[in-house]
């Protein structure tokens, strides 16, 4: 999916909204764990009472993986079930030297290797340009690094102030990290390739962040139970071609443990896109 | 396993050989591929062949991940294979905020879970330290932390210099990020939970390394293909307990492509081990 194609979607369904299938066989809803793949079963009904409110699902790898293999068998089925129209992130956090970047290319965008054909993966920025740009390599497909994350630990390293060689020593020569990471990933690939995971719980962060990459998409994670305002997020972050993926997660999928939860599920699904609504 | 057990290993066989099972299914040789799982076949008969030689196994997740359900597969067995007196790494560079850490950890530590026991996990510091801690809640499991890397990329960020937080500006104020990972992440772990991943191709950088952090094993995967030299990383980098596990891949697993890649593996493998049985 283009940046365009993607723009599009958002202003035909008034939404920005992305819903995180972090989907927990501990969490689902009793009734489900007689069948024979709850957490497909939980995904596909999660996906049919939220489709019309979402432009994008984004599984978070790491619950199907804890599975093992039938995990995996879970994850292939719920990306099928995916609607076509819909952007699909595989929040996998990957990052290695090229030769096994390009691996992990190839499990979520190659579907002749895993069976998966996500069309976005986030990835880690540490090791640097060769471990992100083996990602690239794929026509229309994206890489969303990780630049400001939500969590308490983004202190650590992220936000530590780095002076650029070159550059004076002083506040006028430095940045924080995350910003030379977003700065520096400019220079590897376009807008219609790359976006940037931003903290919505910083959202004083994300006017500095906007104007760093003005024309970049921005996945934004933070936003529901890790409490990040929707308002605050899109005010600052909209841009002409809607530039904003938010997640919701847990708000969403576990909005009840009962036989309702998928009709719970859209309530809040469509609480979220109805707000959204007004800020396009 | 214990830093005391793991240094008792290096002390009875003469070694602190690393082998990386980067077990690519295009490389493997031809009459392989009948078999009902090549990837398993051609493993078994590289542990069969280097663990007189081996401390240390450490699959990369990304081959194995990139075959799909399957591949996990194949991981479970050769990780079920290796023999218990070796040290097991999952090679996954995972990181993610806390709950989706715990969720990785789970994967990679208990057994119940994906059905895998390793001893080791490496993990990507990026995220800071609630995206590591989680996998330190395992009694007598590792973080083996990505510090300096042996790519191309790890000049973009890891080599940038921080100015920190309270010190003056100037040179005397400043480290590298990757030396304020290290030094951080001590906070976090003592010496028998944590290990540093150090790029052995920047044998110069690794004096300071040790430097920061006397106590800790260093995972060094630059070692044969990659390019350092195992002279100049063991003069450095090995300590009273030993200190360093050295990292081969490729070199050993495809020694030949031919019915004798077992048996050259072997050779490749012993020729390292007596280099190294000369240095401890």
């Amino acid at each position: 999916m283009t940046a365009a194609e993607l723009s599009e979607l958002i202003r035909r369904k008034r939404s920005y909204l992305c819903v995180g299938l972090d989907t927990d066989i501990r969490k689902i809803p009793a009734h489900l764990l007689k069948k024979p793949d709850p957490v497909f079963t939980f995904n596909r009904a999660i996906i049919d009472a939220t489709a019309e409110y979402a432009v994008a699902y984004k599984p978070n790898i790491a619950f199907y993986e804890a599975m093992g293999p039938r995990g995996w068998e879970s994850l292939q089925k719920t990306l099928d079930y995916i609607p076509n129209d819909c952007f699909t992130i595989a929040d996998a956090k990957r990052g290695d030297i090229g030769n096994t970047s390009g691996l992990y290319a190839r499990t979520f965008f190659d579907p002749t290797a895993a069976g998966l054909n996500f069309d976005a993966v986030t990835v880690a920025p540490y090791m640097g340009h060769d471990s992100v740009i083996p990602f690239l390599d794929y026509p229309g497909k994206w890489v969303i690094l990780l630049a400001l994350t939500s969590n308490a630990g983004s202190a650590d390293f992220q936000r530590q102030r780095i002076h650029r060689t070159g550059e004076p020593a002083g506040p006028g020569g430095e940045q924080e990290l995350f910003e030379v990471v977003m700065e520096t990933a400019q220079t590897w690939a376009t807008p219609d390739q790359l976006m940037f995971v931003v903290g919505a719980t910083q959202a004083d962060q994300l006017a500095r962040i906007r104007a760093i990459a003005p024309h970049h998409f921005l996945l934004v994670p933070g936003v529901g139970a890790q409490g990040g305002s929707l308002a605050e997020v899109s005010r600052v972050g909209l841009n002409a071609g809607g530039g904003l993926l938010v997640n919701a997660s847990r708000s969403i999928l576990y909005a009840s443990s009962g036989t309702d939860f998928a009709d719970r599920a859209a309530d809040e699904a469509r609480i979220l896109q109805q707000e959204m609504a007004t800020y396009l």
